[in-house]
């Protein structure tokens, strides 16, 4: 983390890395985006950010981390400016980024930015009048993702009347490109006696630093994806890109089966356990990756960790521009529409499976 | 239509077809279009939908629809996040239509898509937990279009002391893949009494399907654009692409004339006939189009279909969120500036020729 | 400037050119936007452009322009619809400008729109019903520069306690083919006495037609970038892009220069020489432009332009608005958020710096 640098995360702060964050810190932030569950969920509307503008760029695609950060903003009351491409007109004219962020900053009050480049969200951020968010920086980090993982792994294991504390989490698929998975790795640090059983297919383990560390002993490396989820709480997926697999016996082997699907989960562990994947997974038929047939299990928490995305988001927001859940609330109103979230009102058709969702 | 499955349209409904529609949701929708003309004509502004966002989601090329979607929501006070271009980065990596539309709808509390793929904008409402207006579905439909086209017919009409009941309505052009041709005659269904006089070259004449319905006693087919015009009080032009003509006589024929122009109004109908095209006209000198030479003509609506798309529209969203005319009353607010739109006052310059085309 | 045409800008206008202005309504601009600065740094917001849209149309790529429009427009309370691209797909498929304008216009209450044709601006606002401000139109003109750059001259000279009037300004780089540097000349003449000491490497000279005009007086050409400076309260540079030179003599001398760095500052005038340059600035080694070694001299001015390039723009949609200074005053509230610019409250980390730049 060659941006352990950066300040601890606050009021006024960048968010570049999940380093900026401690016990108490993190802590913070979650119980604020627990008390933003209302707005995110249309219940209530508010206009906190009234005035404010975020400018939002975006120079590698990922559509649904800039709509989460945007929507996040604009259910604060905050307006957005987006810029998606592969650069900015200026810097193709040989503009330094010192010189974009600072004009940039100019007409914004804070700047979400994600770059293919490692670093140069950092390097954006130094220059900046406004505080900058890291929305991934290629190799380097995309730390809300982990935020929200950790948040709604928190959350899931509570409705379980269970701690993150003593859990025990299987990570299985590609441990060694997964970024989100070193990301979560690290930020669990900061719960006591969490245990991680690992399953990755061969040249695909996780690096050897993690094993040199001096937490390596939360650490067990698993043999088959059936031994990880042996005593697990939770079982966190990322697909495996076969391209990335030297071995072409390896290769051959998954091109014929899945990371996970429902059997798997039934035979190994139980319908309860808590499933999560940083999304998206692919679909496609012989993708080595978590299957559709276990979208029904009621431990499923994918598309609770984006639905989370959007709350640990505005709480990120809340906190930059020193915003907390007493000053939140007060700003509450109820909204004139009827909005048509399953939180709120079932919607016309379809009612059932989407309650389950949210 | 095999959508016709989709529920009838209503608070908390998709739009996803015109088949959604009675005569009395139809008529409830035009009149609540009527009462929001105001704020489509800044003469009064709202914030109704604050706290409410818009996810439009244009994977196709649509600049205009896109903007009249965008600005309708954007006049009931709520905010807009836009997506262009022709698939999201997660579909591109195997994610599925069910895994985007989940994950989407946690950001925002409705939807419009424009999609080339017929039925893929069903699809995506039904993994929704918010409802999704279909911008246009490719060979599907665009219902909002054919919603515009009668909203103004039965407007101009009403203009003339005449009712939708009992007009005749010629159509030239392109009625073989005039998407938007086939919607209005569906639509028009509602009406008891209208007659259609249709005139399209050889090779694009109305398909077979609509000569076989119990109610084709609707339709007369005419040999000119002359002879569809006689007694009609509307006539609706569609462009027809050259490319689309495989007889190549015919295509030779029209190579040198134009669709529609003044004189043949004059000569076959009159100066007050309402004419109507879905837009864009193809005004590029040769093009068989609605010639650019009608346009001082009092009954060219052309330009008051697109203005009216922002109030049907406006009328969509308020029906979804359950907003009834009254709600919208005792929201409006007078505004702080000062609109330049001529209804308000008149812009500085060339404001005479712009009320008329307002 | 064949677009001399244009009405005098004030309330409901179109802003094509800055022949629109005269010495009056060009003051009156300039005291609107410094009455704005509150609100382009965030101490105060307003929502006085509430129920106001704004179509942000850009047919060319020019990141920051548009940032700085639509931020200037969300600082005061409108909304902002985008379009960026080559052109609109309905223009594909041969409409007419005039329909483009006629149709969108129905759909905001003031179009932004840059574009790579000379007049299309124009031509643009002769079809719209509402105001079109010209955002650069090719080697037509960049008006809302031309203005930007002469409040920033007028502001910088008024914090030395010197006037506009009588000040001595260098122009030096590209004067042949620098569109902005043409307008600033052109705009000066508002104030009287004015000089202008000009540098350009051999076959960039300004071009003849501005030595034959009437005030050819105030224009004095000098032989080196240190004969420019002398006497000099401004220094305005314009990049040199080589593939524009001619002379490969030329070419190459420049090929081992920069166009100014802080030596030449500090010998042929002071530290405290006021630098501007419409930016982007080319910092890749070996570019003929301002070097970055100047980025500490309290007279470097080049992100106090683009800092105040929101203010001015803010000042123009105010005037098309009809808003006066107290109108705006009135409408002003304390955010609910605390920002981080440093005027309000030094950022947590590089306040120093900051502060300086702002």
């Amino acid at each position: 983390m060659n941006q352990a640098i950066a300040a601890p995360f606050g009021e006024g702060a960048d968010l570049i890395s999940t380093t900026q964050f401690d016990r108490d810190s993190v802590e913070r932030l979650f119980s604020l985006a627990d008390s933003l569950r209302p707005l995110g969920r249309s219940e209530y509307a508010c206009d906190v950010l009234g005035g404010a503008v975020l400018s939002s760029l975006f120079f590698e695609p990922s559509t649904r981390t800039r709509l989460s950060f945007e929507a996040a903003f604009s259910y604060l009351g905050g307006k957005v400016l987006t810029t998606t491409g592969f650069t900015f007109s200026s810097m193709a004219k040989g503009e330094s980024i010192h010189d974009t962020a600072r004009v940039i900053s100019g007409y914004c009050d804070v700047m979400v930015m994600r770059h293919p480049d490692k670093g140069s969200v950092k390097e954006l951020a130094d220059a900046s009048l406004v505080p900058v968010v890291n929305a991934g920086d290629g190799a380097g980090e995309h730390p809300t993702q982990a935020l929200l993982d950790v948040y709604t792994l928190r959350r899931e294991l509570a409705n379980r009347n269970k701690a993150v504390e003593g859990s025990v989490v299987a990570i299985i698929g590609d441990l060694r490109y997964g970024r989100t998975v070193h990301s979560l790795i690290d930020l669990m640090r900061l719960y006591k006696g969490v245990r991680f059983r690992l399953y990755s297919p061969a040249s695909l383990e996780l690096p050897a630093e993690f094993f040199e560390r001096s937490d390596a002993h939360r650490l067990t490396v698993c043999n088959s994806v059936g031994e990880a989820l042996k005593g697990a709480d939770v079982v966190y997926c990322t697909r495996v890109q076969r391209e990335r697999i030297t071995d072409e016996q390896v290769a051959a082997s998954i091109e014929k089966s899945v990371l996970l699907n429902r059997d798997m989960v039934l035979e190994h562990n139980s319908k309860d356990l808590i499933i999560m994947h940083p999304l998206p997974r692919d679909s496609r038929p012989g993708s080595f990756d978590l299957s559709d047939d276990v979208d029904d299990l009621p431990g499923l928490s994918i598309f609770h960790q984006t639905d989370n995305g959007l709350m640990v988001r505005m709480a990120i927001f809340c906190t930059i521009f020193g915003l907390d859940a007493k000053a939140l609330k007060a700003s509450y109103t109820v909204p004139k529409w009827h909005s048509a979230k399953p939180i709120s009102r079932p919607k016309l058709h379809g009612a059932v499976r989407q309650a389950q969702d949210w």
